[in-house]
Order: structure tokens, then C-alpha cells, then sequence
């Protein structure tokens, strides 16, 4: 445990039910080609409005993984 | 699209119900004055809490707007 | 109303549900020992990944109350 | 209470007197257009100096009110 | 001197030319609502992105203007 | 001197006085519980208005003290 | 378009010309690996500096490209 | 686990050896009184001079630790 | 005035008074060797406590000077 | 030299001994994948603590790498 | 080079070309009295309006430079 | 003790031994030109990376000293 390195990666995902949906969503592509994903941190959480109202919303996160 | 200017202006919305409908909740009283909302930043969550529970959120948001 | 001193402490709760209920959660834990609770700031919003999804959040918060 | 959406405004005010006289001469002038404020957060304080002293502060300040 | 108030405003300017540039176009277009503008702060730089070159700059400045 | 271990907590102190004042409150009120305080460090300055004047300040604070 | 995830990188681009050439070095560089890129925001901005001139500037930025 | 709270309270630690032990002896003070601590965040790293020397390393950290 | 290049210094100024007295004391120590200040901001506001009172004020100020 | 583009990546890197040897251990890991490392700027320091001690440190650092 | 020490001071140069060139200034005013400067880093980008134009720009700088 | 002004300057030290023998560096340098050092704050920590090890560690660091 005491000598693990992780890389930590920069996200924004979205969609249009929430801010927790938003963060799933970026945490589902990442998947796709990173493994063994340990946290999530918040960094900027954003909307896109149209038509006065919340269009979908946009979270930025850093994702810290094990480098094997 | 290069040549707009937008404004940005800073709102609290309240919502006992959760964060987002805090936003979506300024984001509908600033709609009463202001047109062609773009995007919202959140920057302060706070809440109210009474008798030991969150009474109601409050959540502070920039949003931007284009100027005509 | 003009000569109340509060304290400030600083909690995480977790949730599995969301932000919200990290929050909440944090709150009950803290009504146990702490009395006449007013506000809630978010400092930092995390999640502890599984499996590529959230499998719960964490969310860190100052709580301030009344010094009686 | 909990649908309360409040606007925030950012002004400097001066003083020659100190930091909380500043503030003050900006929420009087505020009053003239803006009604039913609640807060007031410093963000900058600043001062000019002439022949080696304050000749005058200046400090910014924001400014949350209720939208009625 | 000593007693001015400032109001500030934010505002976000584009310019396919260059960051002054987008700067002045903001100025430009507060002059059309406000007069007595002093002074401008950065505040977030940023560039919109097509075809693998800046399609224009963003800026976002805070302007000070004397209250009359 | 180069073994001290500090504890820092934080309060909030009014008063319709002023800054320096709110300070005093929350240090005078920190004294019926905690001992040997050595600094306090201010880390927001608000007040709260009533019919357009600051009735009272609050001044949040970090006070740090020596634990025996 | 509210499904969209993001990837942000960091880089840092040189230049004798100026800021903007600095930023436009790095997004040319970044498009030998990377699509789609849609936004930049500058995030440090450093020159260095021989014989009392400014030799090249060197201009971090985040950029945010959509991941198909 | 995902119903964890945790409890952060900041302290300062001192050592004339260096960084690490001044935050070693302030988790050895908080041990003292605190159970279950989990992680350590350093958010200030100071140090005293004497004599042209460091004489005492003064680092201010955050311990987080599990509420029973 | 477009072509003025000012220097910009950092002090501590103390005071039993309060803050802006804190403030002039650090103005008028810098007049010694400093000619032609401008402005100042202020960056940090502490205090020492001695016998649960506030014993004198520390507020460290960036100083800016016109270079002749 | 004024050409020069840098990737700038960040990583977290675990150790028993201390803060130094945390971020020597994520630069070796590092150079597994990356060429031409030039500097390492440290951006949060924490620690895992077990039974009172200190377990092992976790420096999160960024990277940055010429990109040939 | 691994026992360099560099000082740091800080300067505002002044424009009414652009934000580069008050860097420029800056640096060769403060070229009459320091010796081996190596860098600079923005700190701050303001600018003076006056007829709703920018008049001059106002660009804060750090400067380091190798002590002798 | 009350009417003391301290100065405070900024400087960068170097060393490939650790980040505490690189602060002392640059308390050693200042030593030969200001008298009354009293405090040093960590402000940023770098290093220089040379064929995938640290070369040598970059402190940077502000000193405040008493001015007589």
C-alpha cells in the first residue's frame, strides 16, 4: 500500500438529470480505457442553460487510479 | 459567434428540495429580467439548517448572458 | 443577535445516495454532540470509486452553531 | 425562507475614517438603488497614500439582497 | 476623491484578434450602458478551439465605474 | 519552544461595533473554554444590514492555542 | 450534446512572439495526438529572460477536447 | 464504509529535526485525545529563525478521524 | 503616467489600536526608505493574544511606489 | 529553447520515509512511460495515518515533460 | 546550479501598446538596478479606461534572478 | 514587541539534498544582507528533474525580518 503511485486525470462530463449523474457519466468513459480508478474529486461544476432553464449539466473532475 | 460579449452576473438560489433546484430556481427568477442565459457556474454551497436537518440549500451561481 | 459568537467545525460524511445525503448524513452525526446548528458550507466534494461507479461520496463541510 | 432567490452586487467604497466607514459609504450608496439588502462580504481592502500616509481606504465588497 | 463609490460589473469579451482585443470589445460594449469607467481586471482567459487553432479569445474582466 | 503542538479552531464573533470588536467578542467568549491562546488569524470579514446600514459584523477567525 | 464527456490536458507552449503565439504552439502540438479539441484556458503565465529581455514567454494551458 | 463521518481538526506541530517530525509530534499530541485518526493533509509549512538558522519547523496540518 | 513602473513591497505593521493603525505604522516605518508610495493592499490581518485579550494587531500590506 | 512545448501531467506518489522519497518514487514510475522529465512542482502533501503514526506520505506532484 | 538562490521582487510595468509590452517595461526598469534576471511570472492583469478605451495596461509581475 | 515592522522578501533556494536543506540555503544567502530574520513560509515547492531523478529541489520561500 505505502508505495503506490497513482495518475491523476482531468474529466468534465455531463448530462441533463444532475451533477452526481454528470460525474457517473465521466467515470463510465474513463473506464473504457482506465483501470483500477480509486477517487473522484469535484474541481468546477457548470450548466448550460437554454431557454431559461438547465439544458444539462457540466462537472469537472480529476480521477486518481493505481498505475500498476 | 467570435465577436459577442456577455455579461455575468451572480445570484443565491434557495431549494429545500436539493442543489440543483436551488440553481434551477435562480436560474428561473433571473429569466424574469434577463434573456439569452448561457451557462451558470456554481460558486458557494451552502445551507440553512434547523432542528438539526438541512432546511434548505443555498447555492450561488454566476451566470452568463449575451449582450444584444 | 448582534453579539452571537458561533464555532465552525469541519466534518466528511458519506453517502452512497449523493451529494445531498452525504451531507445530511454528516449533519446527524454531528447533532449528537452539538447543539442549535445554523448554517453549512461544502469545502470539498469527493467519491470513492468501485468497480469503475461511485460506490459512495464524500463530502467535507464547515458547520457552524450557536456558542450558547 | 426557502425560495428566497437574493442577487449580489460588487462595489468599492471610500473612506478617509477607516475600513468599516468605507463599507458603509457603499451600502448608503447602494440604498439609493437597491432595496432590501441582508449581507455584506469584504473581498479587497485597500488604501491610497499621499505624502507618506492614508490619505483614504478603499474596500471592495459584496452586497447580497432579496429579489423581491 | 476620498468618498467615490465603484460599482463592478463582470463581463466576458471574445476576438478572433488577440487578448487585448477581446478586452477593448468588451469596453466597447459596456460604453453603450455605462459611463465613468475607471479601471479593468482579468480574470479568466480563455479560447474557443476549431480546426486545431484558436477560433477566438474569451476573456473575462472585471470594470470599476464611478457611481455618480 | 521547538516541541509545541497548537491547536486552531475557528469561531465567528459579532458586533455592531466593528471589526476589532467582533474579533474581541470571539476571543473573550474562546477564553471560557480554551486555554493559553497565542493568535488569531481573520479569514472573512461580513456584516449584516437592516434598513440599508451594517447592524452588526461578523468576523470569522482562526484561533490558535498552545495544548499543555 | 448533454452526453458529451471531455478529456482536460495540461501543457505549456513556448514562444518569442508573445502570449497568444504561445498558446497557439501548444494547441499545433497537441493536434499531432489528440481530435476534437474544443476550448483552452491559460492557466500560468511565465517568460524567460536573457540579457534584461524577455526571450520566449511560456504560457501553461488546459485543454479540453470532446472523447468520441 | 460508505456511512462513514469524519471529524477534521487542524493542529501545529513543531520539531527542529524537520517537516516530517514537526507533523509526527502534533499527531503523537492528538493521539492523546483523538481516536481512529486516518489521514493528514498539510496546509501551512512555516519555520522559525534564530541566528541566521531554522530553529523549529512549524507545520500546520488537518487530521481527519473516523466518528465512532 | 502610461509609462510608470512601480515596485511592490511586502510588510507587517503592528498596533494595540486596531487595524488601521496597524496599517499607518507599517506606511510610515516604509517612508523611511521609500519615497513616492501609491497604494496598498492588505494581505493578511492576524493578532497576538495575551491573557485572552487581543494584545496588538499584525496586518501584513503590499506597499506599491512609483520607480522614479 | 523558444519553441519548446511541455506535457504536464500529475501523480501521487506513496512512501514510509518521508516527502522527498514520495516523490522520488512517483518520478520513477513516471519515467516508465515518459521521456525527457524537467520539473516536478508538489501540489498537496498528505499522509495515511495508522495506529498514531504516520503509515506512509502521498505527495500528489505535476510533472512536466519536453514533448520531442 | 543545484545551489542557486534566487530573489524575488515584484513589479508593475505599465502600456498603452499591450499586456507584453508592459512586461517589457517592467523588465528594463528593473534591469537599471538587478542583475541576472532568469524569469517572470504574471500575477496580475489590470489596465486603465479612461473615454471608454483602455488607456494603458497595468500588468503585475514577478521577477526572479539569481543571487551573486 | 506591539510597534514592531517586519519586512518580508521573497527568495527560491536550492538543493539536491531535500527540501528543509534548500529553505536553510536560502536563509543562509539572506543571512549576508538583512539582520533580524524571524519567520520563513514555504510558498512553493519544485524540483529540477535530471535523467529521471531529482536534480535538486527549488523552495521558494518568504523570510520576514525586523526592521530596527
Amino acid at each position: 500500500m505505502s508505495d503506490h503511485v497513482y495518475k491523476i486525470i482531468e474529466l468534465t462530463g455531463s448530462s441533463s438529470k444532475g451533477i452526481e449523474d454528470a460525474v457517473e457519466n465521466a467515470v463510465a468513459r474513463a473506464a473504457q480505457t482506465v483501470r483500477n480508478m480509486r477517487w473522484v474529486q469535484v474541481t468546477d461544476t457548470r450548466a448550460h442553460v437554454e431557454n431559461n432553464k438547465i439544458a444539462y449539466w457540466q462537472v469537472s473532475i480529476k480521477i486518481g487510479f493505481t498505475m500498476d
